[in-house]
């Protein structure tokens, strides 16, 4: 369909490239580079007058660079008379900045919502968000997709032995956990835990039998890796068989590759919703599984829809 | 007044002290950090709830980051009830991206504007936009400054030998030479140049009399300092008996203090309307003026229209 293009932006532009497979066309032709004093300079090299826009973006780190980017890209896109401008977010950056936990914090998860409006977004496509309210911070169709199938499908193929048990490091992942637990048909188990400030984790106690079984620790996001490299020693000291833990969004940042190193967790299960670099590439404990498949049959459903919906415009 | 706060972000500390000065106020406290993955952490630490808030930041380099401050910082202030938040941006990052030069650019100083509102300013101060249409972006109020006598008053204290020529260094500046010149009381003349890409410039012929006088070159940006140096030799080899070059804005990226250096300008004056590294500083070329007492001024005069609104609401 030659009134669908997909663009992509500096955060995935591998994955950008296996969607862009996935649906059947080429990547949009344009540039994004920096003038000499570091302003984003975007040239869009093919006319897309009239057509449904897709754009492959995550506000991965540098997230501010990356944000800009993509506010920069839909304006020159709207600009010039795109249909309709969809953005393909695998990750969101500045999800976990969703409310005000105390006085006089900024909602940046929020605002983020209100600026990709603003610069002219239609539509937008995610996945796994830190927190599924933030689908109501947008007033434009959004579509949020889920990394749990992925995830469990690569532990059902992969031989493990023993018990599994499906391990929440937090309260507030345990709806995951359960999601994952079911498809594996396997109980969960929950770390109780405190954290005495952000990027510092502390682990306290675990609910539920771990016992010689084989656990998988689930988060959404795996930043400083402090919460979950604990929980998984943990879970080897009360008598876990084996650790492995997985994620969606592999932020990894500061210390997180060392820490995995250095932790019990025999392997680390990862997306592609955020693109490694290549050092972190090379740590032998992480593997790395696609989300192009699921957003690229995302953006299909998605422009079919637009498609039909002209026939009722 | 206890209804005036003045903060600062990260890109102009030193001004934003001085401009504190001047209105005679302490800088209000907070704390502008990053998290370990990048993304921007602001703690307000005292209340603003009902005050008219001034915030000090310039959109300079690196000015995706600078950008997202600003707009995180009036989200939280708007958050934390703040009556009226005013933005000082002494330099106004992406104003040469004022316009569609070729098909399918972003006009990303208008996106820039609209991400202000959008995020809650009530008001913009604001010096020498590169051009003044910009004004013309913002649905809010918008004060705009003019550097023009911060620097021709430096010029005429300097004991200059000869008669002075104020150059612009290009056609769309004219009306800033003129302006310095009427308070010189000195001629103008204009670089005729023509530039074969961005970043590059090349100086083609001078129109007036530069003939063994002073010349004062005057910009608002200077960035990769191609087109002053360039301008300042062609003015010695046509004759000119010294060159000064002063400018607003020192954006001042890549190749531009080398070139100073090796250029015919014997000094070049700037204000500190984008904070100097300390390297920079260090350039014995450079002399740089203070805008804390112009922006300071505009901020009183705002808050007390605003003070004296209250009596009409
Ligand atoms: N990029 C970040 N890195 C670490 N902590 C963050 C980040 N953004 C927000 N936070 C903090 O994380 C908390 C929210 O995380 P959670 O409780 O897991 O939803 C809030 O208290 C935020 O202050
Ligand atoms: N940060 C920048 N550095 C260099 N050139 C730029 C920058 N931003 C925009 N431009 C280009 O500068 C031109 C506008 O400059 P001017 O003609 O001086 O108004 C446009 O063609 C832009 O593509």
């Amino acid at each position: 369909d030659p009134n669908l293009k997909v663009f992509t932006l500096n955060s995935n532009p591998a994955l950008a490239a296996e969607i862009a497979k996935v649906i059947g066309v080429e990547l949009g032709k344009c540039s994004v580079t920096r003038f000499s004093d570091g302003e984003i300079q975007i040239n869009i090299e093919e006319s897309i007058r009239g057509c449904d826009v897709f754009i492959i973006q995550s506000t991965s780190s540098p997230v501010n660079e990356h944000l800009m980017e993509l506010l920069i890209m839909i304006d020159a896109l709207k600009r010039a008379s795109a249909k309709s401008i969809g953005i393909v977010m695998p990750y969101y950056g500045y999800a976990r900045q969703d409310r005000k936990a105390r006085a006089r914090e900024p909602i940046t998860a929020k605002l983020a919502a209100n600026l990709l409006e603003t610069a002219g977004a239609t539509r937008v496509i995610t996945l796994d968000l830190h927190a599924p309210q933030i689908q109501g911070f947008f007033d434009i169709p959004i579509d949020h997709l889920m990394g749990v199938p992925i995830l469990s499908q690569y532990f059902s193929k992969k031989d493990l032995s023993g018990d599994i048990v499906v391990v929440s490091p937090d309260h507030g992942g345990v709806t995951r956990a359960r999601k994952m637990a079911e498809r594996l048909k396997a109980p969960i188990a929950i770390i109780d835990k405190r954290r005495p400030r952000p990027n510092v984790a502390e682990v306290m106690n675990i609910v539920g039998n771990i016992e010689g079984k084989t656990a998988i620790l689930i988060d959404d996001i795996i930043d400083t890796a402090g919460t979950i490299t604990l929980a998984a020693n943990a879970l080897v000291e009360n008598g876990a068989a084996e650790v492995y833990a997985c994620c969606t969004h592999a932020v990894l940042s500061g210390p997180a590759i060392e820490r995995i190193e250095n932790s019990k967790i025999k392997e680390l299960v990862v997306t592609n919703s955020i693109a490694l670099s290549e050092e972190k590439k090379a740590s032998k404990k992480i593997k790395e599984l696609s989300v192009a498949e699921l957003l690229g049959e995302a953006i299909i459903r998605v422009h079919e829809e637009q498609s039909v919906s002209i026939l009722f415009d």
